[in-house]
């Protein structure tokens, strides 16, 4: 039955077939298959963001399995909540694909879906979905978080003398990246790099600690540690001072796939995005929870949004527009 | 300024002028612009359902302008929360289009959306969005909804005997569709229909008002009155009876530009969709309010799930996959 195809199928029983693969949660009052679903939290707030991948623009269909991007679509947007300092509850899923696409394939993304959860947002469930046809594969999804009665933590809290640091990766996704576009036999010897680029594995967890731990900013990477410290600079009016005897180690684990590539690992680690992993800043060592390193400090506010070693490093990252 | 394209402005920018031309509600705690929002509710529960628009399989970007189309992009996915019964609080935007689209077109778009806002949800306001680019135009929507301590109305709530009302209008946007095909001069001599058809006006304030009023089932008509009927029916595990009589006063109005096309208005009455009116069930006449109009009864489940006059209706209407 796997083989037939979405359009064969139609939209309430492609759509039927997908969800009922998926696990509902506790918070999880009215669940898929009325007009709207209902979600309870501990209090009266809810916190949600949104993000989409287009097909060409964000991934390719030869690189990326349906499993990988249903894993890719839950924990880019996860990464999101947890940046604000919430626990994950409900997702809602909108995918559109073309109408040949088989229904094992749909199969697979829920599958990816349901283990992203599993793995990096365990409190969640996908609450609703939307399954339309088109020629290139569009995947949005909207997910919800709950505060637990924390302050969310934004993006312009930061100030002069809190340390800056990194929860997560940095670096991977991006030489997972360049391996893929390598072609050829490199992206086999380094797929544990491909794999953070195909299904990235944010430290969900820690957001809500570095809440609780008195984080003054919060964002998540997905553009790259330059890119986003200066948001956080912009938006703090500070400057970010990173120093690149921190980052060594992050490096470090890139050396051998820069060099079969010719590549520069601390170009990744600086420049590269979609880890997904949380900067943060902290008034003082003794609240930096564990999980995050520290990689610099805050300053007052200058000419320059983010120093490297105390010079002005360009805010270079992915664009949404622009690539 | 607004003569440049989207391409040249990168997403960031283009976001912020698009955003920027909307309002924010006394519910947002933290609007656009960090990494989630944050919205207030009356209670520990909130409502939520997406639903997305495809360039060519839902829309025409030569039929609809930017502003037509951020208008029915809130119409269709606010429609689905008043037919839980809930008040519309919240939504999230996620854009695709192309990257040669010029940030008028965007700007039209984001005062679509405010438009619909103040006509059809004045309590609810745009809290994110993500913007990127696309060959083909792509629209998603989360709306997120408040139940203010109500139970929710479900598609399984229908009893035998209830009564069947309508809130809305019925084959106005289906007219409208008809009319946009035919080409021509009928478009113009008929432009409220198409009106209808590029910017739904559904009845949201009568969602909370069924509920409010002991709905025991509801939905809002999105494929058609037969199919949608169809699904209460399936999931009450009652038949929904539609008697044609009630629904002439609906077919009336389209009569004239039926004439013209050579078309059945009563066709488009029971099998176009697109309206979004709500359909509901109350179990007697003092509980229908005011702008329902009662078109049939509950009965006990039997072969069929929908008749009309007393015999089987297929339930025909629109597919997302299939058309």
């Amino acid at each position: 039955m796997s083989d037939k195809t979405l359009a064969e199928l139609g939209e309430s029983e492609s759509l039927r077939r997908t969800i009922g693969r998926l696990v509902s949660s506790d918070a999880v009052l009215v669940g898929p298959g009325d007009d709207s679903a209902v979600v309870s939290l501990s209090e009266n707030r809810f916190v949600v963001t949104t993000d989409s991948m287009i097909e060409d623009h964000d991934f390719r269909l030869d690189w990326s399995s349906g499993f990988d991007l249903g894993f890719k679509a839950v924990a880019t947007n996860v990464a999101d909540l947890a940046a604000m300092g919430a626990k994950p509850i409900a997702l809602v899923v909108s995918l559109a694909v073309s109408k040949d696409t088989k229904i094992s394939w749909l199969e697979a993304f829920a599958d990816g879906l349901s283990q992203a959860l599993v793995e990096l947002a365990p409190t969640a469930s996908v609450v609703g979905g939307d399954l339309a046809s088109s020629d290139k594969a569009f995947i949005a999804v909207t997910a919800h978080g709950d505060l637990e009665s924390k302050a969310p933590v934004l993006r312009s809290g930061a100030k002069p003398g809190d340390l800056v640091a990194v929860g997560g990766t940095l670096g991977k996704a991006a030489a997972g990246l360049a391996l893929l576009r390598s072609g050829g036999s490199a992206k086999e010897a380094f797929d544990d790099l491909v794999s953070f680029q195909l299904r990235p594995r944010p430290p969900i967890e820690l957001g809500p600690v570095a809440a609780e731990s008195g984080a003054t900013a919060m964002l998540d990477i997905s553009d790259s540690l330059v890119k986003d410290a200066s948001r956080i600079a912009e938006q703090s009016q500070v400057c970010i001072s990173i120093n690149s005897s921190d980052l060594i180690g992050f490096a470090a684990v890139l050396e051998q796939a820069a060099l079969r590539l010719n590549a520069q690992a601390m170009d990744w680690v600086l420049f590269g995005g979609e880890d997904h992993g949380l900067l943060a800043t902290f008034p003082n060592t003794n609240q930096v929870p564990k999980g995050f390193k520290v990689i610099g400090t805050v300053k007052p506010k200058n000419q320059d949004l983010v120093q490297l070693d105390g010079s002005a490093i360009e805010a270079r990252g992915w664009d949404s527009i622009t690539g």
